[in-house]
């Protein structure tokens, strides 16, 4: 019920956010037709979603300041955090393309909307643009105004990279369980999800306390990387071992060849006989392949293990959080509030 | 020849350039294969142009200075240059995924190449990425360093708005001649072609010379948008009227559906009659319906018609350049040296 609530405080910034982008749409002339279909692109593709990232931004803020935000201050943190949804949007508009992907949020994705095809990736561009478009009206006056702009420039191409790695490891229709590795898992992981997810919504939030010092940001990366690693290792887990009614779907990464932490612990500790199934069953679209996986990583204890590697990393998170210097403005709350969200979550 | 010596001077900034974003890249630990990988796509959508675009940026700075440029403003010159080639690419790659094409430069299309397919998607984005690698690592402490990121985000954009109208308006598979007009097709070449051809490099290249006043950007603008116009209206007509020979292709911009300059000039004088004709043979894949436009076009004396058009327009462009105020470190030079580059090519 509070989180709802949140939610649709959120939410209610958008239309502002969307009138501010139509606008400087129309004061380029863009004709009627092409002005509807970009506000149709803008609201099936930044709208919907559970926003976490975005909300993070106002949490985020919050905390620093120690205090419930104004009304001034949450729209500013707010518009930032509309701007991670917008790089959200951007990447999951063209990823759906680049995977071959069917639907997205329980809708069929942008890409395979009625009359829309190949035009989803110039859309894709447009929300990416969206971006600094705000960042221009809102900020542009900000004295952290150049290290936003260059934040999202380095963000998005760690993101690129990221997925760059993601595509060339595990080509869905291509087995090749040579190209895995955990330090490959580990990379793809960072640098797809865990700069953008975790760190980019602090670094926004710091930039707009003008509180983004060296320090303060290095001290946020060095423990937001780390439990964006393990946000996504969850991810995997419970694509396996998750109750499906709890997480919403049903797990797929097995049949579809993913370059998931469970393969990678499999691979790492199999026999040869172990690799060897791994190697005739893995990436199948096979129900019976899927199921001889899934009993062999029962075989070899893989969610035992991952219990383990949750207690050892959330550990470490844990004591580097305890170890935060506040003395420039950044807050141990900040990194607490993050890691409660996700601490032992079932979806 | 002496026009080779220039593109070679050009293309010898690349190797730099490239080696910066290979570094760029090596510094996020990008494992060798997607090093490989990236190289490769630099490399085969970046290089192999005519450079028509980033070669203008050091032609207009040495035009602007009067002067031949010392080794280290060449090479900042040439940066900025091929910052406009790098996001000619980020278009191209994409745009040929979009509009289903065959060739580009006489190779097949980045997309088609062995291997690639939708992963060209995010290749496009890293090109995107490299002009604000590039522009940090070298104009980090110029001046003009936001209104550099600035003037890529609003030409990107602008070009994204032109594209999505060009899109939407002449889909290849859906003849509709309601969609076209005069105005339609104004505005798909304006902001599709003319902002980031013509507007862009002459912008560097003030930017970079510190007198990126917002007069002198406005006289550039209300310049060189109109000569891009011009060109592409030009490149219209050579479609149909130009030699083969000379051009390097075959038209097909009837069969392609395209909201080309001659068929928009065709259905604002057509009669009834004419009008059927369009209606029943443009935009379709056969050399008889294109013959039948073509024929009909040549009764509508198109041809002659482009001619007034022609000398026209290069006559309010000559005269906007007389009137160019050279106060604030414009020069009319700038101008005439694009002019002269277009002003009745055949090719």
């Amino acid at each position: 019920m509070a989180k709802n609530t949140t939610l649709k405080k959120f939410e209610g910034v958008f239309p502002k956010l969307e009138e501010v982008l139509l606008d400087h749409a129309k004061s380029y002339n863009l004709p009627e037709g092409e002005l509807a279909w970009y506000k149709q692109s803008l609201e099936a593709n930044t709208i919907g979603g559970k926003c976490n990232r975005g909300m993070s931004v106002p949490d985020s803020v919050s905390l620093l300041l120690g205090k419930e935000l104004s009304e001034d201050e949450y729209f500013k943190a707010a518009t930032l955090g509309w701007m991670t949804e917008l790089l959200q949007a951007f990447f999951l508009v063209s990823d759906d393309i680049m995977d071959s992907s069917i639907t997205r949020r329980g809708n069929p994705c942008w890409y395979r909307h009625e009359g829309v095809g190949m035009i989803a990736i110039n859309d894709a561009f447009m929300l990416e643009s969206a971006i600094y478009t705000l960042l221009k009206k809102f900020f542009r006056s900000h004295p952290a105004y150049v290290d936003l702009m260059e934040l999202f420039h380095e963000v998005t191409y760690q993101t690129e990279i990221g997925q760059l790695c993601d595509l060339l490891t595990a080509p869905e229709d291509k087995v090749n369980l040579d190209n895995f590795s955990i330090q490959k898992h580990s990379f793809i992981v960072i640098y797809k999800t865990a700069y953008y997810s975790f760190y980019l919504p602090v670094a926004l939030a710091l930039h707009m306390l003008n509180v983004g010092t060296a320090k303060n940001l290095k001290q946020a990366e060095d423990i937001l990387i780390p439990m964006g690693e393990y946000f996504q290792i969850q991810d995997d887990y419970l694509d396996n071992y998750g109750d499906p009614e709890f997480i919403g779907k049903i797990g797929t990464d097995i049949m579809d060849n993913k370059c998931s932490w469970l393969v990678n612990q499999a691979l790492s500790i199999a026999t040869p006989e172990q690799r060897k199934i791994l190697e005739e069953n893995y990436g199948r679209k096979d129900k019976d392949k899927e199921a001889v996986i899934k009993k062999l990583f029962n075989d070899m204890e893989l969610e035992q293990r991952y219990r383990e590697y949750e207690e050892k990393v959330v550990g470490e998170i844990r004591e580097n959080i305890s170890k935060v210097d506040e003395r420039e403005g950044l807050k141990k709350s900040v990194f607490e509030a993050f890691l409660a969200k996700i601490y032992k979550r079932s979806k």
